[in-house]
């Protein structure tokens, strides 16, 4: 059968088989399930929280179709009493989550679901499908806008993120974190994101000229022809576009930018610009791409080459470096009774939580605190009700808001934060109480 | 706008330009373009070729719809004469492919699409998005299988794989590449690949009583209960399953299995058998899960761990210790006349190409020729005509199919290729034909 992304089958089998026995038991009462991860990646300082908004969506839309429920019917594995119990299932419970943008550490619940068990547990694979992924991307985004701030970043990583639904979910979570735009089209109709093109190597190839390739280009698109230079040799290339300029320029077409993807990109884009600059070209813009990552922007920066703009692809749109989280959505409490697992090296803190940030000179951020969440504390509460009895609290976040949002958190990072390397963690201390509690549950409620 | 991952705009802007362009000059000659993998990431010693009944599906239904035109149209970006090119633009091409499940090395195409040249030219971004990702999976899941050859592996990466999409496929590659099947509910209704599940640590939790959470699953699955015995004490966990298995026995009720998540599973899964095997339940199987991978998987196996299945997860479905590969889509053919890219470090085989492999003693394979298409070698060719003038020259290749020649692929799989660490690369080399044009056309068609 064709699915969509928003099916409820896109679960993992054992949310439903559990579903059936929660059912077959008469249990539903109300469970809080928190999503966190656990640690860092050796390679990040500090995680940025997306994909809210698409896990609302979900939620709001959550339900089996007719067709989902005769194909479930079709296995053989559910009574038919079960499946007409989900025919009239929907979410009605509460999210209270972090806005997207907010910048998080571990242990720190960023998203926490309140409804029926049922409806609680069944949505955990999904969610965390959504939500792991598009604040892999953020944290490792907003590490190349730290990299770079000053020059605009453009998502080039369609051709290589894992499948659709991660090239526009990747595209849109970097625009948050700070990119500039994506060249994904689909990306930027969805989320209504800057749209940026170039051309590819085979345009140029095509042509047995490379100066008609250019030219042919540049007519076609008078107001924004961002030229390929380095399919043959990259700086007679850029030889070609000044010889090129004065007649476009007379047909009244300027050339906006060249782009350069491979070799010493500093050091052509060094070469690239004096050639333009003395061709008269100084308002044309150099774009650099090719294997870029946060690193290699600031190897860029810190050489000071002369280039505008860069489109980062792969490294960033599968944040190679670190492609997954250990992160968990984990039952905190059950029928108003605190829960806590205590599998080997995979303890968890019990209760339902809140996280108070505390603020420094310039307002930089000078530690959380996590806390039950019926305690309270100075500083700002992070976790927001962000849905209730199924129903948005407020209307979606724009992503043009939590793009500001985030622009002001990593502006308040602290520079152990802010580095690209490993540097002190960031302080995040646990309330007495929660550590309290936790104590107490390991000590009376031990299943027997 | 929402999007169906089938639309014609989930590519990027610079196809769409680039086409506008050869619109504007009249250029539509026939195009040949190849995907190939540059050089294989650090710890891979073969890639398994996979995605190509999604790449074949994606062109059969290519088309703008009208709101998609409309979408492009209110961009301001394309003018109409040229969005009306687009409405009739149908995929008429050839495509020629080496089997989902081959194994392959560098350099060797693996996919060519001949077809007018704004055909060839648009599917760019999606047939590597597909390809790729597949092929990144597939390489990382047969490593899992020739490190536990005899194991039952299922996929358990939904949760962390990068979106929807990303679930779907991985579970597919996977199990193209031998895993046994899947926990995503709508892989296994998508693809038709089993579909295993057992429970989570909510589901225990959620009870004060774990032998009561057991009893109470196993009743609602009475044919098929696989019991997580993790989450506070393993081995006390066991006993437990030891205890309540007479009186299900009593109603007709077997247990199916227990799983472990965490801690030494070696070790652990000793004890447990142990227990459960002196309990008279030694047709009880363990299920292990846990951020499993190939390394891991070998060391189980030469502990002997008694593990009868594997849930791997998110370091396959990432493919975490590579999640991308160097690849790339390239013209090697305009209008007849072969082409070639000479970027510094990027330069590309020119012209259409054959691969053929050399098989040895018991079938064993002994070395890759790559040659001109139109070269004749002894060998196996690998690539296969798959589609022409827009149809299928036969049925899809089932699954079942693709999976049955992936495990012959890795049956004939050298020594060095089958070990999981680095080790002397297989023999691939490319003919004097093919290094011939190359040089000429270096010579002689440089662009002026």
């Amino acid at each position: 059968m064709k699915l969509s992304p928003d099916s409820a089958l896109l679960t993992d089998l054992y949310e439903l088989t559990m579903l059936q026995a929660y059912f077959d038991a008469g249990m539903n009462e109300t469970a809080s399930f928190e999503l966190f991860v656990r640690a860092l990646p050796m390679q990040r300082n500090f995680m940025m929280a997306a994909g809210l908004e698409q896990v609302l969506d979900y939620l709001e839309r959550l339900r089996f179709t007719a067709d989902e429920l005769s194909a479930l019917s079709k296995t053989g594995r559910f009574p038919t009493p079960f499946l007409r119990s989900l025919e009239h299932l929907r979410f009605t419970g509460d999210v209270d989550a972090m806005r997207e943008g907010t910048v998080f550490f571990p242990d720190e619940p960023i998203i926490r679901i309140t409804a029926p068990m049922r409806e609680a547990q069944l949505v955990e694979s999904r969610i965390m499908n959504l939500a792991h992924f598009e604040t892999v991307v953020a944290s490792k985004a907003a590490r190349c806008v730290l990299a770079a701030p000053d020059k605009l970043l453009v998502d080039f990583g369609l051709r290589r993120a894992h499948g659709a639904e991660a090239a526009l979910l990747s595209a849109r979570a970097a625009y948050m974190a700070g990119f500039g735009g994506t060249a994904t089209l689909a990306a930027g109709l969805a989320f209504d994101i800057p749209v940026y093109g170039t051309m590819a190597h085979s345009y140029v190839q095509a042509y047995t000229d490379e100066a008609l390739a250019f030219e042919a280009f540049a007519r076609s698109q008078p107001a924004n022809a961002t030229l390929l230079i380095d399919t043959y040799d990259t700086e007679a290339a850029a030889r070609k576009v000044v010889a090129l300029a004065p007649l476009l320029a007379r047909d009244g077409i300027a050339i906006h930018g060249v782009r350069i993807d491979s070799g010493d990109l500093a050091e052509h884009a060094r070469r690239v610009r004096r050639i333009l600059d003395e061709g008269g070209l100084s308002a044309v813009t150099i774009f650099a791409s090719g294997n870029l990552d946060e690193y290699r922007l600031r190897r860029l920066m810190a050489d000071q080459a002369p280039i505008d703009a860069f489109g980062v692809g792969t490294r960033m749109n599968t944040s190679s470096d670190a492609p997954y989280l250990d992160c968990a959505y984990k039952l905190v409490d059950y029928a108003g009774e605190p829960r806590r697992k205590r599998s080997e090296g995979k303890a968890t803190w019990p209760a339902c939580k809140a996280v108070y940030r505390l603020r420094g000179p310039n307002d930089a951020m000078a530690g959380d605190w996590i806390t039950l969440a019926r305690e309270r504390r100075d500083g700002e509460p992070l976790l927001e009700p962000t849905m209730r009895d199924g129903k948005r609290c407020a209307a979606p976040a724009t992503l043009q808001s939590s793009r500001d949002h985030a622009w002001r958190q990593l502006r308040a990072l602290p520079n152990a934060q802010r580095t690209l390397d490993v540097d002190e963690p960031y302080p995040v201390a646990v309330s007495d109480g929660l550590r309290e509690l936790a104590r107490r549950l390991d000590e009376g409620l031990a299943p027997n």
